[in-house]
């Protein structure tokens, strides 16, 4: 979930103050709200050494109502506390109906730091991972509100701050020598830390990583996530049983905010023709090599294809299976479910194609329809579609400790290419089938789409299945690229001799 | 949960017939209702082999329309079935909306064999429960019904079936290698089957385990488990906001059906005054011994004490702590919750009670309340005490995982015995206060609260935190029991040397 992250994200001095005066309105309403309604409020602030939790934390706290809240710091556990099970201090510390308990650190210290020191591991960290789910799910079924913020720097701004610290006599005792371990083994730690998001993201407790380079866009988005998390949580008690399309409530928050990961993604990167062919061939052949390998070492492999309409999802998958053996593929073209497929639970007509060990499935679209066109045109509830990110990587979960190689591309465009695309396809005789209503409708919604995509890319990008975005103005480029990343994870996963 | 089981159940034939005729009505007309509503359903058989799968699924299906169910058979994965993940052949015959699909052994088929044959342990056990988890959560939160039966037998009974089998020449053929060796392996399976049932039974897919030797009564059970859980689906179509008390439907079913284990519990057992007196001396004085070797070791233990009203939970508990050392142990006596509690998550009252590791907590009484007068005089929702089944076991969980001895006590007297000493307290003056109305109260709800003993104690007895049926209708053989049971589990669980 840290990849394809955009750390440089900032606001302006002007559009934070007139972000945050609105913000500052709207907390401790909320907050008295919650304390009328009796919910009770968890916040917790996980983070990277010299992410600036402390200041995160104090700006969060300064616009709420002292007596309502309390604030405990989650140190190494004291003699007393290892004589009990882990989570036993935090249950001491859940608030009370209608109060507010901030965490700096919490029980993902558990996971995290007892992990890093060796203490942790094996089916004793699964085991402190279910924990951590069912306590988390026990306080949200009792109807906690639970609110997770991972603080989120690189490891060249980690660097850059223990210096500035470490130049000062007054502040250089701040710097630790365990905090420049950390940055030493950065990452190493990096990849205990996605571990750790991947296995407690859930619709109940979803994380939000904060990208914590500028302080301003930070505490915005802190804020913003707080706000829209109690106010989603009042309007629960007269539940609503029709679904209905969710575009998230407009405030009027500086554009950094609602900008998207998508928005920085490269999208002038090409090749030229000559490059093009001479390098295509030699991939596909590369990848027949490889099937035959699949094939003998009996490795199952599937390709998720999903991207903006026009963004060359057909064309691109032609390429890759070009020069396969027509046995050892299959390619799953997947349209809006028919009657049957109606009739069963959504990921049934996914489970169905599963492909057999040593087999290749590409799916043309696929589950992930659920939480794209299903979520923003509402033909499921916001419930169910809140739920799908964690059924979903529960599946591919499912398939990836089977041993698949599952590989999931996004093909990415931006809107001005996608309309040069489109009017030539209205232009061109053969082409014409492939432009309807729907694509100009569905073309009116980009930005209800964008969001859904970056919450898709988020949640679902896990270690074992990450997302792949595929810069794809230029088709050429998106091809070869797919191509090697095929090939590279294939070669990662053949059994060694 | 497959300890404190009465498998002698039986119903006569007459019984059965009235019974059977009445129930099978019901259930097509059911089966229709499922059909109208869409509702998809599943059903599966696991048990002991020759507990009478084959059997008891034809009795199941003979009154219903062939057209909407299907019958499928789990037997070891064809080499295609290897070819992907194991969810994968389950998934591919999940019923359609409105449809009943029937499962001769499922997917606990993997968690069994597999682990038997040693193909499956440690962390990939552990996700296959986890994958199974998923599974049924995924199912059921989008709309389907799960009725899990689990048939029990005995290692005799078992023994005498096979025997039986193999004297005809005609049915010699159905008892193979693998069925004679489970059969002298059963405590080895025993004991893999009781981490199963713990590990998958939950609130939106219970286990019903049905006492299998006799047929009539299997059946029965069988039949009236699949009306009762379509029933209560079917109602939920609109949801009920209000808590009620829940008291079961009454249909004239054979007492047989209703009788629980603990009319089974023979509580004619009882010591002399001086054995007692002789043996409780040896018996604390063992204790204290082990208090201090507790301390040091570092091992923490809890007592949790349920029963009935003037069970004699307070003098037993006496006799259990009469010679500790007091900075050794605590009582913790718990009533209805006060503001402050009530103000919390249900069990937070009691993890801020958990003992130090090297310490003894004593629960009178505890977080069972939730599924005990809680459930019973609805103080909370069907849903709430349902869910805590789960929550109970989990929070155990965590518990035991550090190392807690923990033992759970239920004491147990009948009726008759209770109206004695009720009478007897409100005889003498130093008693009088020990009886309120409200101990009356409870008198006349005695069958409601057995139906919640009973299933408190089958679904939260489990392989590290077992429950204990005390007969205590002798005070005497009461607190040896408890004692005993106490000595045995810390000498077992105390690190040696």
């Amino acid at each position: 979930m840290l990849d394809n992250l955009d750390l440089s994200r900032e606001v302006s001095k002007a559009d934070y103050k007139e972000a945050k005066d609105q913000l500052e309105l709207i907390l401790p309403a909320l907050q008295r709200k919650a304390k009328e309604m009796q919910v009770p409020v968890i916040i917790i602030f996980e983070g990277w050494s010299a992410a600036g939790k402390g200041t995160l934390i104090n700006q969060l706290i300064l616009p709420l109502d002292p007596r309502g809240f309390n604030v405990s710091s989650t140190l190494a556990p004291t003699v007393e506390e290892t004589m009990r099970p882990f989570l036993w201090r935090f249950w001491n510390r859940i608030p009370a109906s209608g109060r507010i308990a901030i965490f700096d650190r919490s029980w993902y210290r558990h996971v995290l730091s007892e992990r890093m020191s060796g203490r942790l591991r094996g089916t004793e960290l699964q085991q402190a991972y279910e924990d951590i789910r069912s306590f988390e799910r026990q306080l949200t079924d009792g109807g906690y509100v639970i609110i997770k913020f991972f603080l989120h720097i690189s490891k060249q701004e980690q660097k850059k701050r223990f210096s500035k610290l470490q130049g000062t006599a007054a502040t250089k005792w701040r710097v630790t020598s365990d905090d420049l371990k950390q940055n030493k083994q950065y990452d190493k730690y990096l990849s205990a830390l996605e571990d750790m998001l991947a296995e407690s993201d859930s619709d109940y407790a979803p994380w939000t990583v904060v990208e914590s380079h500028d302080q301003r866009f930070a505490t915005l988005k802190i804020f913003n996530t707080v706000v829209s998390a109690l106010e989603s949580r009042m309007e629960k008690t007269q539940p609503v049983e029709k679904p209905k399309p969710t575009r998230g409530k407009k405030r009027s928050l500086p554009a950094a905010l609602d900008a998207s990961v998508l928005d920085t993604v490269d999208l002038s990167v090409e090749v030229d023709r000559e490059t093009y062919d001479q390098r295509i061939k030699k991939r596909q052949a590369r990848l027949r090599e490889l099937e035959h390998e699949i094939y003998v070492k009996r490795l199952p492999v599937v390709l998720v294809y999903e991207g903006w309409d026009a963004a060359g999802k057909g064309g691109n998958i032609r390429r890759v299976t070009q020069n396969l053996d027509p046995r050892g593929y299959e390619v799953v073209p997947i349209a809006a479910p028919n009657d049957i497929e109606r009739a069963h639970h959504y990921l049934w007509r996914f489970w169905t194609q599963i492909p057999k060990a040593g087999h290749i499935a590409i799916f043309d679209r696929s589950w992930y329809g659920r939480v794209l066109v299903e979520r923003v045109e509402g033909f499921c509830s916001e419930h169910e579609w809140k739920r799908a990110f964690r059924e979903i990587n529960e599946m591919e979960h499912h398939l990836t400790n089977f041993g698949t190689v599952l590989l999931k591309f996004w093909l990415h465009i931006d809107s001005e290419e996608q309309l040069r695309r489109f009017k030539e396809r209205e232009q061109l005789e053969h082409k014409k089938w492939k432009i309807t209503e729907e694509d100009w409708r569905n073309r009116d919604r980009w930005d209800t789409y964008k969001t859904a995509v970056e919450e898709m890319l988020f949640r679902t990008s896990t270690p074992h299945a990450p997302w792949t975005i595929v810069e794809s103005n230029c088709k050429w480029f998106a091809r070869l690229k797919v191509l090697d990343t095929v090939i590279e994870a294939i070669e990662k996963s053949l059994p060694k001799g």
